[in-house]
């Protein structure tokens, strides 16, 4: 017997480019947000929007029969708070690698060359040439090595520079060593560019504290592309304020950041508003995962990328 | 019979970095702008400052025996016309490489990634994600495929593009199919980001002129590298300030660019003051080429990258 099941997508536009759904699928439009044009108490399986606020997420409690939810991001910070009592959840790992990673790079490369002054200065009429550190000869941190940070470590293998990774235990791949995220604060003292690519968890949250900053040489640049609390806000808005270190960061703790916050007005600080996975790479990636998660849910399975699982 | 000769550095702090000459080269100081503290009719080889207007170089012509000039540059543009009839010239090529290619990639990111709207939202504290085209997925022109076009390419490999190489003429390397320039235009349908790293000279001036750029699809990038003239830059301000195609670039014609030049109003264009080689990488790449050339040159040879020769 086939197992009649209603999958929720956040878009039109989403469930019509993966085209024709299994026979036992039944898809429904819901993004958490506006009312439903359909029951929620039907839906089986719902796939978030992709950029929700944590408060419209709170709306999956309305849908009282969903057990199984796809993400559209990498992370899944906060979810098994959420539904982890009654649904699965699979994400969107690996969609958004390709445009996670170029934003890491990017933001170094933007950092470490004063784009952003040059961007002032643009608005001024001002041409002011001057010498920047740039990427190549910098010593590199990178501390995550999973999907993204691989696409990291692939993208900066050209650029000449000296990489030290950092994983969470020590151990050697095919691409040498990997040093435990405990030798971080040891090799602090070296670290020029420092990139970060890490699940938000406990035991990353803050993992780059004031103890850990204070290490960095003087000039050294944080990139965040992994999430804001890995970042102790507050000791990097006093390291980067006093210019002693620069940022360059994709995600905030909180978020958005305030139009109050300090940090705006730093101009060693590069601010993106959570930009990272969404480009024009990203769509026709997430569709290609649902063309491969839809036939394994019409066979009652959880398909790729499940990161929790209900015992039922 | 060993010939002792003169070599005037433009700086104190290079002539330093290179430590001791081979005994028959006596160094002085002379940066072609200042009052030199040596008599300029002994100089028989001058190695040019790094970052020199036209006007300054001029003054070669005070020193008369001059038979060599070591440019810091990769570009010599000009430089012919100046000394060509008395003196030799060899090249930093190499020296900027890896400057200027990351220089290249991160104009390509930055812009297609919104981080000079980002920087100007900063000034603001606005908060505002959007989706950017960014760079996986673009079919990438890539015109010139020397020294720094191969290490652009090398970068670019990892990002995910579809990348057409053009060279003067067509061929095959190791990397696969390169097109001749003469297919540039049959090919500018589909070129979303067009980056510029050919030599200035006669067959590469105004290389993308008006009816080239009418050619590139809407919203398509130019990245420019390479020198300001390769560009037609009324063409490009008109298709800019439309609003129909981006610019990042590092180069301009003229330079520095005016103050009322329109370009600077176009928040489609990301303007880079010419730092592309000048990075922290330079000065010891400089380095370790001078410790190549200086036992040349001491042997009467003219070391690497010679460009020009004159007939003795």
């Amino acid at each position: 017997m086939i197992t009649q099941r209603t999958v929720s997508f956040p878009t039109q536009e989403l469930l019509d480019a993966v085209g024709e759904l299994p026979s036992n699928l039944k898809p429904v439009i819901w993004d958490l947000v506006n009312e439903p044009s359909t029951n929620l108490e039907e839906i089986d399986i719902t796939i978030f929007p992709y950029m929700a606020s944590p408060h419209s997420l709170r709306n999956i409690d309305r849908a009282p029969n969903v057990s199984h939810v796809q993400t559209q991001t990498t992370g899944y910070d906060g979810l098994i708070d959420l539904v982890g009592d009654r649904a699965n959840i699979t994400t969107a790992a690996g969609v958004h690698a390709a445009a996670t990673a170029e934003m890491a790079l990017g933001l170094a490369i933007a950092s470490l060359r004063g784009f952003p002054q040059a961007v002032r200065d643009q608005s001024e009429g001002a041409w002011s040439p001057m010498q920047w550190p740039g990427l190549a000869d910098r010593t590199v941190g990178l501390v995550g090595v999973g999907g993204i940070g691989e696409e990291i470590r692939k993208r900066l293998e050209p650029f000449e520079v000296n990489l030290l990774r950092f994983g969470s235990r020590a151990r050697t791949d095919e691409h040498g060593e990997i040093l435990s995220v405990d030798q971080l604060s040891a090799h602090a003292g070296e670290i020029e560019v420092l990139i970060l690519i890490v699940p938000l968890n406990d035991s990353t949250h803050h993992l780059v504290d004031a103890e850990l900053l204070a290490k960095l040489p003087d000039g050294a640049l944080i990139v965040n592309v992994a999430r804001g609390p890995v970042v102790d806000t507050d000791a990097l808005v006093a390291e980067v304020a006093s210019g002693r270190l620069s940022v360059a960061s994709d995600v905030f703790e909180p978020e958005p950041l305030p139009a109050d916050h300090p940090l705006w007005q730093c101009p060693n600080a590069l601010i993106l508003p959570h930009n990272g996975g969404n480009t024009a790479a990203f769509f026709p990636r997430m569709v290609r995962l649902l063309k491969k998660q839809l036939p394994a849910w019409s066979k009652g399975e959880l398909g790729e990328n499940a990161v929790h699982q209900i015992t039922s």
